[in-house]
């Protein structure tokens, strides 16, 4: 296999621990590409040599982000929608119905150029890795179809077939619940690894919810939940009690919902995106840290409500807003993305891992927060493929 | 002339204000470029032909951005002080003096490659006219060379050596001032179209930046003020009285300085990028838009309370935190910019204009702030050239 020298590495991300350091810091350090694996790591003095070298220029590498949160697999665009909420004014939004309506109008080509262009628009901004949710086909059809075209981008798709209630079962939630729980999960399971609930007010109940992700689990599909994100609520505990990898959004949190979180695998996967293009309240990242809990950074990009798709702006925003130092949110936001969605091949710099790596137009990762808004990301390397 | 006409234009925002619109927004447009100007404007249907032609791909164009308030001229990085802050930790910053001493030190050349690479991320960013201060020098010698440096890259220069008095005339404020408006200005006005002055506690008194910028308007230089920013004061009410063209923060203001502005030509200049990076209150710019004040948005890049270029960023900011309108907010940062500067040749696309156009991956401007952090420019023109 062909190898090629990552060198001249100013500060490397490893997020390999070392010394209290969680993102496991080495300065002037190399890495060694094997085919789509990294080989070695360390100081650049004490490299081997490959059949190709990459110069770093002096600058900082970090892994490549991990997007555990998405929902890139839509048509249509609500920008009037934004600009008359940013404005304080009156619209008749359908919400995430208008996304529906125009999902399913849209063909399977169409709806997979979009997702191919948000895909180059994710790499290009240096995540490698990215979960891809459904919902909003709601119908088994298109579900089915958008976990299809989903799984051509990612393995790491999700069926969220109770994203909300579709219009046309409004009056009989119980069957649309079944449906999710049967027919539809048949169609889906093959596309999918994981199952997801919007346990909230509004959307399902905590045992329409319960109900849901057992069906998915099982049939072989690992649990994540969205809760707690406009009220107080039991997505966290249901999430807890069902083992699942990941709980989203918690804004709303008792204290109970923390203490169980942090006695638990449960990653809390936080979507500041959200907050900032609803200008709702932003979650208390320093509080979860504080107890224990394990926190992710996610884009949650989705045409409604976070339509972007930028982890360094996610970066920009924890430390911004949310009390996290720029270590804690380039950790959550490459590895903490790796544990929500248990996989410890992606979000680290480690012998073995997949070469993904993202090198930086900064002498370090703290730009990411230093300089909000600025394209700093200069070269992204994917499964050892520079994009 | 070569001619070059930009068609295909989706959504065009030309700021020729039309039927209650100050965006004077076309739809389906086409520009026509001949040499470094604009020379006509309007429906694609209608356009007259050119000798080549760029493809707006049905998306939309602005006018390049018009950044009226940077600090672009300096050595060093201040990123560790900036984690620290971030994180509520102690740290020894000297602030201003930290940069200013790393910039007395370095050589013409290291300040002339920092600022190129600079140049080139605002250009990369769609920033096509910018203004650039002095004051990491304080020194008669090294003010002078911020300022020639800084107009071999744009003909908005600012003396700005009332920034901070520097350590070695702490003990003789007076001193200081008298150097500022002698030998200081008579050294840096050949290179200058401006004179600025940061009036405000802790920096220099009212009296003392009356002075100043009295003695730089006599020089035939045009006024502007740093003010308002940390608590309420003197600077707008001294900006006014003086025909200053701007007064740049104006976070903490009474309603007499809101009235003195909306009753004078002098345009409020907002830069979100310090208060985003130093997690200090957003001004209110709703206030002043309902009083009748021209706004302007700048980005205030520098290195110590604000590390950002992207005007992007600023308009997503606007935004979410000071109550404009994604209408309002572009205008601000083009139009608005222009107006700062007293440009009338930048932030509009008009017959005559400069041939300084963003072309944006994105249908509408509305994505600048519904898709924040997203690197949405997709080519540059300036002076009638594609950067």
């Amino acid at each position: 296999m062909t190898t090629t020298l990552l060198t001249n590495i100013g500060e490397l991300t490893t997020n390999v621990a070392a010394d209290g350091d969680p993102c496991g810091t080495l300065h002037d350090a190399a890495v060694l590409i094997e085919g789509d694996r990294i080989a070695w790591v360390g100081g650049a003095a004490a490299a081997p040599t490959g059949d190709t070298t990459l110069d770093a220029g002096g600058h900082a590498v970090i892994p490549g982000f991990v997007d555990s949160h998405t929902h890139l697999v839509f048509a249509g665009d609500r920008a009037p929608e934004f600009a008359a909420r940013m404005a304080g004014q009156p619209y008749a939004a359908g919400g995430i119905r208008t996304t529906v309506a125009a999902t399913r109008a849209a063909s399977d080509d169409e709806l997979r150029a979009n997702l191919t262009r948000l895909t180059a628009e994710l790499h290009r901004q240096g995540t490698t890795t990215f979960e891809v949710k459904t919902g909003y086909g709601l119908t088994v059809a298109d579900e089915e179809r958008l976990a299809r075209i989903a799984a051509e981008v990612t393995p790491e798709v999700t069926l969220l077939g109770a994203h909300v209630v579709p219009a046309e079962y409004a009056d009989d939630r119980a069957a649309y619940v079944d449906l999710v729980c049967g027919e539809m999960l048949d169609a889906c399971a093959p596309h999918s690894r994981w199952i997801d609930v919007f346990c909230e007010t509004g959307a399902f109940t905590a045992a329409e919810s319960r109900r849901i992700l057992t069906a998915g689990i099982a049939r072989g599909l690992r649990p994540r939940v969205h809760g707690n994100q406009l009220g107080f609520g039991e997505g966290v505990r249901l999430a807890v009690d069902l083992g699942a990898c990941s709980v989203d959004h918690c804004t709303y949190l008792s204290d109970d919902d923390v203490t169980a979180l942090a006695t638990s695998d449960t990653v809390a996967t936080l979507l500041p995106g959200v907050e900032f293009s609803t200008r709702q309240p932003y979650p208390d990242a320093r509080r979860l840290l504080d107890a224990g809990v394990t926190v992710a950074l996610a884009s949650d990009c989705n045409p409604g409500s976070s339509f972007t798709s930028s982890m360094p702006l996610m970066v920009a925003l924890a430390v911004r807003e949310m009390g996290m130092t720029v270590d804690e949110a380039v950790w959550a936001a490459t590895a903490g993305g790796a544990r929500a969605l248990r996989r410890d091949d992606v979000g680290v710099v480690a012998a073995g891992a997949r070469a993904d790596l993202v090198l930086l137009d900064a002498p370090t990762r703290v730009h990411l927060a230093y300089r909000p808004g600025v394209p700093l990301v200069s070269a992204v390397v994917k499964d050892g493929v520079r994009l």
